[in-house]
């Protein structure tokens, strides 16, 4: 593991749509990834669940990718999530990521079909062939239909020389060590799920792929600063003060929590797309006294 | 349950794919809708898990539902998939199908955010109110994430009106009967899973929802007669016939397994599309000796 | 909705095992159970899975059944989980449950096979004969491998008249408004996830099923006087406190952290049964100093 | 894989009960287990899920292990299913199977609480160091909880000397192959999937686990025997009547469906233990007249 193109605090965007038309929202896109860059996220990561990836139709995908990453304009790494259940969609998009100057991609096995051991393997090999960029493999099962374990995990790695890094979110947090382990360090792991965001660097991760920059993103700095720099007792001091938060915008959904913080914020978000339907009111108030609580921390700097 | 506007054999073409490009062949999906209707199939069904819907892109998605239901031209019903993760998504394609002249819809429970109980009430409503057509929810936890029982179906479609049927592929036989009896009758039950077919209609299913009249079309056809015909020492026979191949075909994934017979009969469908890989040479083997059977056979006139 | 027999803070003990042989120590266990009535415990549920009742022979589930209950003495309402894949297991241990007094039982839908809707209503009803005591339907799809939905819970309890609680640990908050207007408040929702304590109770959950009363008793009773007295500020506080701890327990496993924490806090437990192990040194580490930092903490008096 | 304990058809018996008691009827079981020798079984498996040894009390699951493996008396081999949450529990039964003369235990990855990595293999290391015997591990994530892919396997497989053998379950006929091939032939494959029986020793399986000779056991003897002297079209022929059998089997339920079938026998079983219910009437008539037609059918003569 020599020096992995990614690392720290790597910030997932919302992709906002227009209030009234429903379309995406670039402008307010572009300021949300300004402010997450001008806050000092390590990275940007576009395009993930929080992203509503999912939701998104082709052109509108393009558009985020190609304005997120300008908005970056490479003063950050960016990590771009091309997942798709298709091959050929997936590679279409790791494309559009490269010609964007994405520095890395992020790729979920996400099944329709469940896949051979052998389709697993030619999937990942065109998409990691499909560009130079290094790769993220992203272990989800409950967004997938598929849960990798250690030993599977490793023995693509094996096999694909640009698939380097592993994001875990089974929420087994046992699972970061194990995989640098049987990797023999071969892979960085990077943790996808918010309140075992301590642990996972404790546990050996090297980065934290979160939406909490969204809306409090020095908190999300200062801690990752003090489980770096060794300061256990103020990681600590951190982390109490925001699980709250982060256990919140998880249970209640990132994009219908992180959106309506930013409408708290008085930032411009948009409701998320339907299926999915807006915080309720109780809820939003609950969140609007969490942000308060942490902006008027005297722990951490909010206005940093 | 006054009268369903679906029963019997709901035929699913594969969508076929060019085997230099890679593209929908519309020419190919046309002869092969046209076959399935000569062939005296009860009802079309574009666009399912066998069409390889997840695949496709939008455009794709579009000419595939307007080629089969022109090609259909209303000689019988027909049934599409419009599932999508978007409600927007899932409205858009319904919208499609309702102005290429559809009979119905069918909507799968597509879950990448966990939906709550009210947004899964909400997408059925949207989705239900786009268009006039009866709706057919499809219930297969394998591939939707979730897994709707009896009780859950019964209480949506007792809040939207044109939720009328219900596809069920749970692997739970005794649901057919279940679904029936709470609904008193109100919901249509459909049958999603190949290998139990003649459980399904004796258990009250009205119609089957298959890929195999694909390459065998007489077999399902005179299965459904029997069954519904109350001979059923006619209709075990044709099933203890049938079933090895239904198996295989399921075993093996539609997609794969029907345009590896495809090619055997000498009809173009391609491949299917990465991550999906053609079936082996081995299984294309056992494949070509049990459609040799079937055509052989002395139960159902494979020319009728 | 009456009267629920149970609300408040739900304590679940461990089961204490011997270091040297391995053997259930019941002295341990009295004097654990005896803390938590003394800590001021609304209710104490032995063998749920915290307790490791799945690694239990029966005569150890008898002998732990009857050491609570007897050391709680009625002086606050019990809740035994007698969740067994057989019905006369489950019934068999119901009655244990009586015979020593307990005030209801908690059952899980546990399924080896998968269970029928006629199997399910009858397993619950059968149970549900065969004391007098009041039972709580205990939904963890995680755990019983079948997900039971709000209108299948609902529907369930409509049949079975002493079905009158339901304890959610789904994950998805929103269920626990939803049980309650699909039942019109015929049924109580308990909470069995602790990171979403706070949650629960403001969507209307009546009681908190936790283990973390075995470790720092005080802080999850101060969070429910908090939540349940209107003090939305001091809740808040104390939640932010408390959270680390919660995520702690829950994501290395019930059993693993909190029979480490006992150990840290010179109190007999054990380890945990294999294939369990205990909780890792380095992890120990940090556990050791979240016990340090909450018992030390000025929010809440450690010592009531 | 020079030449492993167990090949060809290994018999499933289920565990009849008195109907009237309710308890374990060693003398039918007695007589169902001679009956299973007798008819040519390649080797009698007590206690698998079929066994409904979920259901059983300890002192039962003794008595049953003891009178099979006395009545087999080593005319062949067995292999006893030993699986249970705790790893004690699982050595227990192991012993008592060695104890007994078993020539062989399999053990699945059943799982209470998730296990680590680390868990998981100590779990398999314990209970293979017990005894002496050869170990075959039993992936059904339908039934365990745990899907363990092909590398997770052979992983564990790698590292524990007595682990020889795998049972696949998960529904993925390629993964019988890939096993294989993962592992260098080092580890013998089983099926555990009876609709899949003739795939899978034509990918290489070289044991069926089925419960079918309980009823029909010469349909699978010559499935095998067809299967493997390369007389493909008889095997073909076989599968053919008799697959029908074989879903109603699996999809009803093993026990619910076998015991049915012994009844209509003129054979004592009596019925599943509850939450199981028995066959319905309607269900039942449909097994005795697939059970006449595969008695009465010229292919396979079935008083041999």
């Amino acid at each position: 593991m020599a020096n992995p193109p990614l690392k720290g605090v790597i910030s997932y965007p919302i992709t906002p749509f227009d209030t009234v038309t429903g379309e995406v929202d670039l402008a307010a896109l572009s300021r949300l990834t300004e402010d997450l860059v001008a806050a000092g996220s390590h990275a940007v990561a576009p395009l993930g669940s929080t992203g509503e990836s999912a939701y998104l139709r082709e052109d509108e995908w393009d558009a985020v990718c190609e304005t997120t990453l300008q908005t970056v304009a490479k003063r950050v790494p960016t990590l771009v999530g091309v997942s798709h259940w298709s091959t050929e969609g997936t590679v279409r998009r790791a494309r559009v990521a490269a010609r964007n100057g994405a520095t890395a991609i992020m790729v979920l096995p996400q099944v329709y079909w469940q896949l051979t051991e052998a389709e697993l393997e030619r999937h990942y090999a065109a998409v990691a062939a499909a560009t130079d960029l290094p790769l993220m493999l992203y272990n989800n099962p409950g967004t997938s239909g598929v849960d990798l374990r250690p030993e599977t995990v490793v023995a693509l790695a094996r096999k694909i020389p640009n698939l380097t890094m592993v994001k875990e979110s089974s929420g087994d947090v046992a699972r970061f060590r194990a995989i640098r382990e049987l990797s023999d360090g071969a892979l960085s792991v990077y943790n996808g799920n918010n309140p075992v965001a301590l642990e996972a660097f404790r546990s050996g991760a090297v980065g934290w792929c979160t939406a909490s920059p969204c809306l409090v993103p020095r908190w999300a700095l200062e801690l990752y600063a003090a489980a770096t720099g060794g300061d256990d007792e103020r990681a600590d001091a951190i982390l109490a003060e925001l699980l709250p938060f982060l256990q919140f915008i998880v249970g209640y959904g990132l994009p219908r929590a992180i959106k309506a913080g930013l409408q708290i914020q008085d930032r411009e978000a948009g409701y998320p797309r339907t299926p999915l339907l807006p915080l309720p009111d109780k809820e939003t108030e609950r969140l609007q006294e969490m942000l308060d609580h942490l902006s008027a921390h005297p722990l951490v700097d909010s206005t940093a």
